[in-house]
């Protein structure tokens, strides 16, 4: 079997728990961060330089790829593993986030409930059969449905993909966020038909749990998603309008998933947030804000007010010390603070480049940290050594 | 002696040599290629990027550094080896060239005579004492003598240095050029004067052979030069509105300036220029060139029309070979064209630094492959192979 997933220990005091995950790319340990790749490009880092920051694990995209260069394309390129030159695991979207994000007017802001309500602008139809949508590139109609977006996956290739869902935003009432709930069951079962249909070995699906923010239909959507055959589990939908709300959303569905399945959590990776849902037994996690803070100066740092220092504020002008004694980076090893900073104060490219690097290896060394405190029992110790 | 220049063979068909050039931070292989790391970095590139990419030597600009960060700041940064984190021989020029080009409104256009006369626009005052010009960044004055431009130099710490000088614009007359060729005389025994004073070993400079396109104006300078106490010797000033003047202007030079001193060719830096100017004795070469066009997409290559090939053009869309199979850089070893033209399609950053690693490899490849056709005695037919 190319697939696994072995859970290898428990913690006793909460959910929390390690795991080695195995796909034809190798195996990797959870909890870990998947990091994105929108356009099969972490931006501005190659996949050696992910390698190098002691990467395991990336995304790509599917709305974006499918838009440009298109699945065909990657197909015959080999791949999106041969196609950006990523020999590891890697994880695709069902593009579904992104219709009903972008649709709704906003990137993340409207699903996240940060945002105010807005019209939908790119979504022409959501019916049954599927989602018709503008490209936000040519205007080009697009028609997304469970078997196309399987279909899509497929041709891209990573070893992880996603059924389709009805992505609601926040605020929409519960009616709403049922009605899209029972619809992301009926397109789910599509999409792992049409995954069983073409299945090779070569790729598992994720099912995922929606319901928004009420109770009695996330755990209803849990229990699909359990009785169903999907491989792994990933908690979307909405999440709520506060971290608390977040964490409480995340551990009202953990105990009605699948316990034996690898289960992620959709757009989520800050320290803290990170530390809180590993409690609730989340294996992997992914989001854009390591790499996409990085290109405004924002450096990632263990320990520090908002678990990061801006790198283009005045005080590093003359610092000597990299962003991070204690860190083994390639930036931290060769760059100063005062340097760095430079680079963001003159806009050369090499300073978002530097800060990504060092982002990256980052979160790769506080997953190793959040595994090791787990196996050690010293998850609350851990998480104060990060975010005080 | 921390420095050396050492002519270990002569071509005995044209002026070509090979040489060795020690300096406090090693010695580099002559003919060789200056990367332009304008603001203390090579756009988009780390310095270790750079020396993965096989280079020896890179320039950093006086101008640019003292608008921002400042001399002062390099400095306490420990000079720019450390501030940027090269290991190597290091060159900076003393800001005229960027005073006078920038001031008359083309970067490089008015100098090369590649452009139509402008007006002035940040020179205030070109007096015998020094130039005066604003900054493009925020409209500060600057006066820059030719003492202060040592100084500045001095602080900045590279290796090599250059004495101040006036640029002329390309479609001056002979009278103006002849002026300001005195003027760049005397400014040159005072930048010398100059550091002479505080010469500490750690730095050479570079006497500069001016004059436009004038033969009796460049003998005059170049014997100047010769006739100087400089380590090393530039050819600067208007080169002429066509490669083929160009090459005639730095063959009037070529005879008359000191045998022994390594020279310096001032922003020249395509293929065949470089075998051409290599022919005239030129053991130096700077542009910008390789990492400009790098990130419009277009990659430089052996042999092809123009010297080059356009990543962006579409026949590459589905091309799964490298730039260049017969190179070894990092892009080339890991990344097809196809992924490449995607990159600049969606416009990741990642295509742009990709390309870039390319080209400074192949330009690296290029200067060893010229030092090895001088000591075989095959310029000609290696020139053929690089340009048909």
């Amino acid at each position: 079997m190319t697939f696994k997933f072995e859970i290898t220990h428990k913690d006793p005091a909460t959910r929390a728990r390690l795991g080695k995950f195995t796909t034809p790319h190798g195996t990797i340990d959870t909890p870990n961060f998947i990091f994105c790749g929108t356009k099969a490009s972490i931006k501005g880092l190659s996949a050696q330089q992910m390698r190098d920051a002691g990467t395991d694990i990336i995304l790509a995209n599917t709305y974006h790829l499918m838009l440009s260069p298109g699945e065909e394309l990657v197909a015959e390129m080999g791949g999106l593993h041969e196609f950006m030159d990523w020999k590891g695991p890697m994880f695709t979207d069902s593009g579904g986030f992104q219709i009903f994000s972008l649709g709704y007017g906003g990137i993340t802001a409207e699903i996240k409930g940060t945002g105010r309500n807005m019209r939908p602008k790119t979504i022409l139809k959501i019916a049954e059969e599927g989602a018709e949508f503008r490209s936000y590139i040519d205007g080009k109609k697009f028609f997304l449905t469970p078997e196309s977006a399987t279909d899509v996956q497929r041709k891209l290739g990573a070893d992880l993909i996603v059924q389709l869902d009805e992505c609601t935003p926040f605020n929409v009432d519960r009616e709403y966020t049922s009605r899209a709930m029972r619809r992301s069951m009926r397109w789910g079962d599509r999409s792992l038909a049409q995954h069983k249909r073409h299945d090779d070995g070569k790729q598992v699906m994720y099912g995922l749990v929606s319901g928004g923010v009420y109770e009695d239909l996330r755990i209803e959507s849990a229990e699909w998603t359990r009785d169903r055959d999907f491989f792994c589990t990933a908690i979307a939908d909405c999440l709520g309008g506060s971290k608390e709300q977040m964490y409480e959303v995340v551990a009202m569905c953990a105990p009605h998933i699948h316990p034996l399945r690898p289960v992620h959590l959709l757009g989520i990776g800050s320290f803290i947030d990170i530390f809180m849902n590993v409690r609730s037994g989340m294996d992997t996690f992914d989001c854009v804000h390591p790499t996409r803070i990085a290109r405004h100066g924002a450096a990632l740092l263990k320990g520090a007010p908002g678990e990061r220092i801006s790198i283009t504020n005045a005080r590093y002008l003359k610092d000597k010390t990299p962003i991070d004694e204690t860190c083994g980076c390639f930036t931290c090893k060769h760059h100063t603070k005062g340097y760095i900073h430079h680079l963001f104060r003159v806009r050369e490219l090499l300073g978002p480049q530097l800060v990504s690097i060092h982002n990256v290896f980052t979160m790769n060394r506080l997953m190793r940290d959040v595994r090791a405190a787990i196996k050690a029992g010293t998850l609350d110790r851990v998480q104060k050594e990060w975010v005080p």
